[in-house]
Parts: structure tokens; C-alpha cells; sequence
């Protein structure tokens, strides 16, 4: 029985139609019902304030109008524009988005993934960044084989080592055009603060950074790197450790914008130190507020809200499943050069 | 059918228990099982990598363990934060969150409470703020009714106008917070930036301090008001409007955080002001951002977070449904005083 109370069969009685009318009208159904019928049953499901019953349809088809979307925390801005991307596409296609927040727990997300399904979302986005953690792929794997076979759609957002259609940010030639711009303008103490490093975007941005040093004739193995929470208060307790470690630092490279964000406040206080006069700093992301910072932010813009809006696009299109080899978008980025870079104070001897 | 193949008579079969056993176990009736009947139910369902049927369920309980979340923009710091708060509550129930995005239509908003009625949502937690608009809160109510005689749940956040339970900002007292707070510091020429007049929020807290204003003997009338997008963008825009209008304004009220990024970075370039030596600013809400803009932004806090948690207890709690009066939270305001006021530069005549 419906919430309201009103039955199909109401409506199609109201309309003087069939209830296989009413039916196909109000469930979307594709065999084709007359434009005269169609409005005069659309016209009386509104007249009586007919709600159709999802779980209802959701049975009979086997799936919902409804997505899952799994990002690790929605509070941080970088999920927040993917999620709008995404939700804007879904919305296009007059689907509902169901959002489970991970709080950067791999368990949650692979119990959440378990839940979506048992919902009978049509298809499920995984937004977050891919773990490396032992036994989490496989685990996560091993659940969405289940859905897709079931006849789920699946995309990801970044490397996440899975046969699904991805969005993949240019992670590592990101780490890369930082360390170019760190070197030319002449830092040679340079210091990283960084996320944890079973997230695959943690590592490859690293990576990215140390094998372009390298390729400098730089060791890259002198380069202090302090972890952290990726978030601000992260960067703010990684910058003092960092200091601590090494009062000589002229860069920090962030592994995003939010342990940026922490870090120049660490730099403005406690520590004391100008940006950029004394202290160069860098992010990743470009997130909006990165221009707005106390020192707008030079940083690696990645296009968020487009990510989001490609992975649902990849999800809901019909070519990105069953090819042999699943479709993925290489997502280039670009360094945004602001305010808060310049040249190190003190040059180090050149390699 | 279940998407993974595995039904439920199949973990019954493998438990060598009952049918009728296995549905207790796994659906959580309250029905009493024995401890080593439900463990056996639940390894059986484990093995075979059973996935509960969230439709079926939900058709045979008319509800299923989803809540409905509905804000304007999840891209925007105030939702995302009030979004976390209810989160976390859900999911300490147990519950998943299908998140509608407005994208501040109120027409949408109507349509998403519908969709989200058909499916059946246990709850639904209406995060955006009310509309003045003729007409919108009538359509809004009758949709509600509706849902909540079949059994739905209903919470608010900010002031509706509706007969459902409520957390409910002191938007208004904030206003006045920051008319004293103005007024102290010696400003006379202030002009306010302001989002849609149709949002009670917005209309609270320029009340608020028009209020506030008349009552220090000073002409409200004389403000310059300038409206905009609540967003940075909008925030922007007016404030070159603002001191194209007038080009001797000390200090600019900035009805949300968003809105004064925007007016610190347009006060920056173009216009070429200090913040605070020349101008001040004040924002309303304390968004996570407000700390670490450019020129550390004084504005009005409100708990955001707290508030989503707040509202979605509201939301679960039995006693809040079928009193006579629906149960509010009402919400304290405090003025944090950080970078962006100090002194006006040429006091204006004392009232």
C-alpha cells in the first residue's frame, strides 16, 4: 500500500484507462502508450496525489532510479565538487544519488558497497582515492564482481587496480611538474607533508615528485616527509614536525590543498615565517578556496566537479560495459602558479 | 531475485534451519531467536555471501533503512558541514543517506521530497533554508502531510514554517550581533551584500541587524543593500556593485561566509582596499574556511555540524513525533572576532 493511500488502480479508474496504462505511464515502462492516455492518466495520478512505490518497481526490475556514490568524507571539499559533478549528471538522467560517507574508514566503504547493493542501486561510483592496504582490493573486488554480475553499473574515481571504467588523475605528472617548479626557483630544502600512504594518490604524487628530483640529479632520499591526517589540521601538525625536524626548510610540497590550507597557518603561527619571502608553499587539487587562502595557493589543479560528472557519465553510458577492456578517462593536470611560490632565499649549491 | 543468486532459503538450507529463522535473523524482526540459531543463520549467510533484498524488505515493511537528506548545494561548506553532522548520526542508526541537491530550485525541492516518498525513506531531513515565496511553503506542506501519515519522519533545519521539529538558528540575533559590533568599532557608512530575499536565513539576519541599527538611533534606511547568488561568485559581483554605489562604505556585512570570501578577494583586485585598515568585513555562518582566507574573516558561528547531528536525532527520536508541538532546537549564535574589522577609518557623525 502506497504512503498517500491512493493505488494505481485509482488513477487508472480517475483516467477511464487500464491499470497496464496507468502502469506504463507512470513506470516508465517503454512500450508506447498514446499522448492523449498518457496525459489523461499523468493528470489524474496529480489530481489525486498518486505516489508510485518505488520498492514496488524496485522489485519487479530488479534495480532503482537510485546511484550510490561513496566518497570518503563529504565535509572536505575535494569529495564535495565530485559529488556535485556526479549528482549533476544523475540528476539529468532523473536519478536519485544515495552518498555513503566512508569517513576514511576501507571497511566502511566495502559494508556501504554490501549495503548499496542490497538497495538495488543501479550503479555505484567509488570517489574515494584507491588503498593499498593488504587484502582491501581483493576484498573490494570480491563485492563488486557480486554487483556487476547482478547487472550493476560500477565507475571509480582514480586508481583503485579494478576492471571498471575509471577517471584517472594525472597523479604522478602532477608530483612531477611541482618538483620542476620548486627546482627552477631554486629550492634545494625541500619538505613534504603528506597523507597516508595506502591511498594509491598519496603514493603516486609522491612518486611523482621524488622521480622528477631525481631526474634533477637531486637525492630525493634527503627529502624530510612527515605524514599526516589529509586535511588541515593534518598539514598544520605536519608543518611544525616538519620544522622541527628541519628549521632549514625553504618549500613545503603538500599532498593537497587542505593540508596546504593548515600549513600556512602553521607558517603564519606559531612558526613566524613569511610566504613567500621565507617559506614557498605548494598544494594539490586546486580546490575553490586555494585562490582565497591568507596566501592564494599555488597548487595542481585537478577539474573536480568535471571528475565527478565524467565518472557518472561513464557509469550511466551503455558503451563503457561489456567491451573487453574497460573505458578510462585520463584526466591531465595543470600547476596554477599564485602567490605563494617564489625564489628560495637561500639557494642551495647547485647539483 | 537477488543480485548475488543466493537466496535467502538457500542460507536456511545451509544453516538446516527454517525459512521463517533465517528471515528473523537477517531482516532483524524483533521476533526471538536463540543466540545459537541466529550465529548459525549468520555464518550460513556469510559463507555464501548473501545479500539481504533492501526492496522486498521495505515492500514488506513499507519503509526501508534509508533517510532522506535534502540541501541546496552540496558543494557549499554550510551544507556539506550540516551534511556531515546528520551523516554521522545515520550511520550510527545504522542507516544510509540519499542526499538530494536542490541546486537551489525550489521546485526541486518539492520534486525530491516526492521521489524520495516513493522510495520509501524512513525519514526526511530538510537542510536547506525556507522560502518566502508565494505558494511554496503551501505545495511544500501538502507533500509533507502526506508523507508523514504513512509514518515518515520529519526534521528541519532553520525556519520553515512547517508544524515538524526543528533546529533552528538564531539568525536574528546574530544580525544584531554584528550591527553592535560595527557600530562599536565607529562604522556609520556600511553596506551589506546579500543573498536571495526570498531564504527566511537571509531575511532573519538582515532584520536582525536592520533592528539592531534603528535601535543605536541610526537610519536603516540609509544601508545599501546589494543582493546576489549566495555564493563566492555573488559575493564578488556585489561588491563592486556596492562601492559603485557608493565608494565611502567603511565596512561591508556579508550575509554568508561565502559571499564575504568574495568580497575580501574583490576588496583585494580590483578595488585595491586593505581589509581592515581601510575596510571591514564581517560573514555570517563560520564556515571551516572563515580561519584561513586572506584576511582571517570575524564573523557569526554557527555549530553547523552539530546542527545536522541535532536535527537528524530529531529525526529518530520517538518522542519528537506526536506531541502536540513539534519539539525545536533552538540554536545560540556567537560573534568570533578575527581580522577583517577593526576602527573605521573616518567615524561618521555619532548618532
Amino acid at each position: 500500500m502506497d504512503n498517500s493511500g491512493v493505488t494505481l488502480q485509482d488513477v487508472a479508474d480517475r483516467a477511464g484507462l487500464s491499470l497496464a496504462t496507468a502502469s506504463r505511464v507512470l513506470n516508465g515502462s517503454s512500450r508506447t502508450v498514446g499522448a492523449a492516455a498518457a496525459e489523461k492518466i499523468r493528470r489524474a495520478a496529480a489530481d489525486l496525489g498518486y505516489v508510485s512505490n518505488g520498492p514496488a518497481q524496485a522489485l519487479a526490475r530488479s534495480t532503482t532510479s537510485v546511484v550510490g556514490l561513496v566518497v570518503h568524507e563529504v565535509d572536505d571539499p575535494y569529495f564535495a565538487a565530485i559529488a556535485r559533478g556526479a549528482m549533476t549528471v544523475a540528476a539529468r538522467h532523473g536519478l536519485l544519488t544515495t552518498l555513503a560517507n566512508t569517513f576514511h574508514d576501507p571497511d566502511r566503504e566495502i559494508e556501504y558497497v554490501k549495503r548499496l547493493q542490497a538497495q538495488r542501486v543501479r550503479g555505484l561510483l567509488l570517489a574515494g582515492s584507491g588503498v593499498t592496504t593488504e587484502g582491501y582490493t581483493e576484498a573490494l573486488a570480491a563485492v563488486l564482481e557480486g554487483f556487476a554480475r547482478g547487472g550493476g553499473r560500477i565507475a571509480l574515481v582514480s586508481d583503485h587496480n579494478l576492471p571498471y571504467p575509471g577517471v584517472l588523475p594525472a597523479n604522478k605528472n602532477g608530483g612531477a611538474q611541482v618538483a620542476r617548479h620548486l627546482h627552477d626557483l631554486g629550492h634545494r630544502k625541500v619538505g613534504i607533508i603528506s597523507g597516508p600512504s595506502f591511498l594509491s594518490s598519496v603514493s603516486d604524487r609522491l612518486s611523482g615528485f621524488t622521480g622528477a628530483w631525481e631526474s634533477f640529479g637531486l637525492d630525493a632520499s634527503q627529502i624530510p616527509v612527515v605524514g599526516g591526517d589529509f586535511t588541515r589540521s593534518g598539514g598544520f601538525a605536519a608543518t611544525l614536525a616538519l620544522f622541527e625536524r628541519d628549521p632549514g626548510i625553504t618549500a613545503i610540497f603538500a599532498l593537497n590543498d587542505l593540508m596546504a590550507a593548515g600549513a600556512l597557518a602553521a607558517l603564519a603561527d606559531p612558526l613566524g615565517y613569511r610566504v613567500p619571502a621565507e617559506v614557498s608553499v605548494v598544494g594539490f587539487d586546486d580546490l575553490w578556496i586555494a585562490a582565497d587562502l591568507r596566501t592564494p595557493l599555488t597548487t595542481v589543479r585537478l577539474p573536480l566537479e568535471d571528475m565527478g560528472a565524467q565518472a557518472m557519465d561513464l557509469l550511466l553510458s551503455t558503451e563503457s560495459m561489456g567491451a573487453d577492456k574497460p573505458r578510462n578517462i585520463h584526466v591531465p593536470v595543470d600547476l596554477v602558479v599564485r602567490s605563494s611560490t617564489a625564489p628560495a632565499r637561500i639557494a642551495g649549491p647547485l647539483a
